[in-house]
């Protein structure tokens, strides 16, 4: 078993032991094979949908090394990244993903990872109601920070 | 112009005028009209890649309304949900959405929202590598959850 995922299975245990949120851990690695950071899946414990395990462990990541950018960085997951995560990841500037358990077995124990892939396929498009408006009174703000700041991240 | 995409607008403002990211803002309203949360884009204060202004709204409504379960809101936000955010709304039970500009507007200002898209649509796939490793060793964890806990969210 790979060490790495077998971290990322500790910290799920951890937070399954706890009763923090879902079976899910995650750690990043640096280049040199450190640790640099990990997270367990925190949802109940800390009322936020948004503290899945590899949000948690990017949000160590980048607090211990001081940047928004990963890039050197690889990340070992308990279990496949939801769409949520997997675009973090991306932002994060992190090239390579390793994980163990899918989508098809969160389903299994009841989560919607797989219900959400299937919206961004295409299908599923009932999940949420999402609608346009007042595009033109809000594209000046958009000029306004690529004239004054210009950062491309 | 609606008001609430007004005041995300105005949360745009916020974090253009002092630098703490890109020029995206969002409000969270329960079902009476009033704005139980809000955000903007944190991404540079913060070295969080994962502080886009909606994920910082829904923490923040979250906390301020002591649970996961957003599921009576609806979110205005002055650009359209990039994949993390939208997951997050969905995760959020976050029903109604409105945005105003979008990520054709974003991508126009260097931001890689409509890029991410084209990976979930099965285009981009270069964007990362991803392997699925060691999924026997890691299963039992799953069914251990569903075993003790069983809360489905």
């Amino acid at each position: 078993m790979n060490e790495y995922i077998r971290k990322a299975k500790e910290e799920a245990q951890l937070g399954v032991n706890s009763h923090e949120g879902g079976p899910f851990g995650a750690v990043i690695v640096d280049k040199a094979g450190n640790i640099v950071g990990k997270g367990h899946n925190q949802v109940l414990k800390n009322s936020d949908p948004t503290a899945h395990a590899e949000i948690q462990a990017i949000r160590n990541a980048c607090k211990n090394m001081g940047t928004h950018n990963l890039e050197e960085c690889t990340i070992y997951i308990s279990c496949e990244p939801c769409p949520m995560c997997l675009s973090a990841i991306i932002w994060a500037n992190i090239k390579n993903v390793y994980y163990a358990c899918d989508r098809k077995d969160a389903a299994e124990i009841g989560f919607r990872d797989d219900a959400i892939y299937e919206y961004f396929s295409g299908n599923n498009k009932q999940i949420l109601k999402i609608k346009q408006i007042n595009r033109e009174e809000c594209l000046d703000i958009m000029q306004q920070y690529k004239e004054n700041s210009g950062t491309i991240y």
